[in-house]
């Protein structure tokens, strides 16, 4: 067998052009694909998107990769071999607290580095399900800690409750496994378009801040149980989380969510293990966060350290004085945090995946795609999709299984195939969904406008021009 | 004590404008006050919207009536007495169904007389967070039936409970009186104006098909539980009702919710005999209703008969083939109803009361007063109001009590004091609510359109002039 040289990710990442060389991993194998790029039967856009890369997030989206003779052809461009210190966890933190971030998949869309922030390709959203866990959102307020599983500890305690300290071994043997597919949102998805009215404080998310997998793990509520506390409380009650991250002063990462939720058999709330079938990546709390199904992001607390019971919410910022909404006339110099409601549930929501802004669609027929959900549980029951900015409409086909009334825990992917109208050179597209309320988009983004740009959800436009 | 003539209700009812003389009742006193209309502290058009009718209803609203000297000052105007035969229940039916329909409050308008469906005077929705009995918006499908309480017995029935038949007395005695303040809304509340973008099929309601009541009567929980039904059923099952109101073939009005809220001891649903602490009314439901808070008044069943859990929805006509939502793509060629759940919880909805349309306001300052409710409990947390179209906003105050988040079963009333912008000749009033899962309010009314005219919850919109 031949010697090949030795790579870094960090080396091969930087071939990501062919003007630069484009080069992808596949194991520990190293691949120069420049010569393949255009010859690739998916486009050459696509495999562009894994460049500087591992392929395995995007093979496990087009299962058509999944035979003897890809990985025959892909062995004729090896230039090299992953170095052998790729494997081993990164080396502890240096002065630089966010040294110990592990690699990250070269195809996000970087929002933030440090701490790091990044949504998947918006097209690639929609290409599975399940989106995979190398692609999903990452939405990281602090360094991600490094924990040692044999010595981690999770303790419950709380008013009522006997205080509890459980190792991920008694976590995972103490209480069936539960698994459930949920999409998670950030509150800040679909910001860029709200800045476009006026400017707004947070990451400039696009419509990829969101992503959906089958969470494993312990039921909340089995462990509050466990722990002594009750089905129900009298009055209002919280349940409390923080993470293992911690700010400079060691402020963790915290949040809360209402009692209620928190032991309803019915809200599936879960303390998660697994993502996808995988052991929880780093990046999304490994090794075990809270998923809070149908809820804002900002709740599913991560690399999480302690639930607490309390008579009230959480006193950390995020769940103070920020992840709020409020009217379009509340500016910096009069907003109020105590006037708003923490943001639980969040409202319908959808965006197109296909195409995308600003490209050229065929003048025959139009393959419009995207995605749709609601908090809360609510199903979604209807996308509308328009060419003509709002004016006239169509429903797009709901893919994907039907989910349980009430407990529609993940999104619906969507697809409307439609003649491009005769003699338009301009298309303006537009979706908009309805859930099991009967709750609807907004028409405009002006009037939901806020200062932090959160809850960003009126009717998503895309503007193309039709080939001629 | 001087004899006075005797007049049947229809007599005064003759009596409703100036020209025709002022009529009104109190206790079974009649009255002529068209001398005091004028002079009327509250303004001519306040005691106009009594006239023909009785006093109760609207002293109820205006506490500054309950007062010794009102009663004197009225007494001046009697002349006449009503008729003894009014006292007992109306006689039996005739030829016409409607016959044996109860009287009415003249100050109701009426979108049709048989079936009675009828809504109050918008500008008297706000002037109370209860909704008086007489002036609470009737949404009859079919004759009112006459119900003789003492032979009354509700059956309840399903695989998996023993069949029941209660008598008033065993409800009222067997089970915990449970009282809920809960918002009824029709599916059809606002739709004069989604029938301004299209024609739509239904009454004409403007944006008094709404109201609070206090409720009190046994939980349908209760009930269930005592005959044997569980706690919870794994799959999907369904809490079908039947009213006494039936068709000319001898169908019943039906309707079904999902069996997990009949059953949750949050969801709070009701057998109801009281409203508002009196007898229910037999427009109302008497001698026993369903109420469904935070769901649409559809599914709470008048003058209920049956309750039976069953695998399937209600089959009735409107749970199957009415009730629902579609694009606004579809017509009553394309119109499938298979293809859209059953509205149940009702999105997110706010109107203003005051001003009313083409009103001349004041050119200091305004007062502009509405109301505001989301279904599934979501408790209303804003609600925005802009005097330029939706430009600019201000966020109103919103009175009456704190709700339970998550069992906001009432709507919120509120308010905004807001100088007159200088030198404007008009305003187009606009309000948008805003719910506790940050659901919002649709602009427009089109793209909301359907062609049963449900679910009309966009931007209320008041056009005014300004006074010089």
């Amino acid at each position: 067998a031949p010697q090949y040289p030795q790579y870094t990710r960090e080396e091969v990442g930087r071939h990501r052009s062919p003007a630069e060389r484009v080069w992808v991993t596949h194991g520990t194998e190293v691949f120069d694909v420049t010569d393949f790029v255009e010859l690739h039967p998916g486009g050459a856009d696509k495999l562009l998107l894994a460049a500087g890369g591992a392929l395995e997030p995007f093979w496990a989206l087009y299962a058509v990769h999944n035979q003897p003779h890809v990985l025959e052809l892909l062995r004729e461009y090896k230039v090299g071999e992953l170095s052998p210190a790729e494997a081993p966890p990164p080396p502890a933190a240096t002065q630089d607290p966010f040294a110990g971030d592990p690699p990250r998949h070269p195809g996000l869309r970087v929002n933030s580095q440090k701490p790091f922030n990044a949504e998947p390709p918006a097209e690639l959203l929609t290409e599975s399900f399940l989106t995979p866990n190398e692609l999903f959102f990452t939405r990281n307020h602090l360094p991600v800690p490094a924990v040692e599983p044999g010595s981690y500890r999770l303790r419950v305690e709380g008013p009522g409750g006997r205080g509890l300290s459980l190792s991920l071994s008694e976590l995972r043997s103490r209480f069936p496994k539960h698994e459930v597919t949920a999409t998670l949102q950030c509150a800040g998805n679909r910001r860029t378009e709200m800045s476009l009215v006026r400017p707004v404080k947070g990451l400039a998310w696009d419509i990829g801040a969101i992503g959906t997998a089958r969470w494993g793990g312990a039921r909340l509520r089995d462990v509050l149980l466990h722990a002594g506390f009750e089905e129900r409380r009298e009055g209002e009650w919280h349940v409390c989380f923080e993470g293992l991250d911690v700010d400079a002063g060691g402020a963790p990462y915290g949040a809360s969510i209402p009692y209620g939720r928190a032991v309803s058999p019915l809200a599936d709330v879960l303390l998660a293990y697994e993502m996808n079938g995988q052991e929880l990546p780093r990046d999304h709390g490994f090794p075990l966060r809270v998923v809070v199904p149908g809820v804002v992001g900002a709740r599913s607390v991560k690399w999480l350290r302690r639930v607490a019971v309390s008579p009230t919410e959480s006193p950390s910022h995020w769940q103070q004085n920020d992840y709020k909404g409020f009217s379009p006339c509340v500016d910096w110099d009069t907003v109020d945090y105590r006037t708003a409601p923490a943001i639980q549930e969040l409202p319908v929501q959808s965006a197109i995946t296909h195409p995308r802004p600003g490209a050229a669609v065929p003048a025959d027929e139009l393959t419009v795609k995207g995605y749709a959900w609601s908090g809360g549980g609510r199903e979604v029951v209807r996308v509308d999709v328009s060419l003509d900015g709002g004016r006239t409409w169509q429903v797009a086909r709901l893919t994907g299984e039907r989910p349980v009334p009430g407990r529609a825990w993940a999104w619906a992917l969507w697809e409307l195939q439609v003649p491009v109208p005769a003699g338009a050179a301009e298309l303006e597209i537009v979706c908009k969904a309805v859930d099991g309320s009967y709750n609807v988009q907004p028409d405009t983004v002006a009037p939901i406008w806020n200062l932090r740009g959160v809850l960003s959800n009126a009717w998503h436009r895309v503007r193309v021009t039709v080939s001629r």
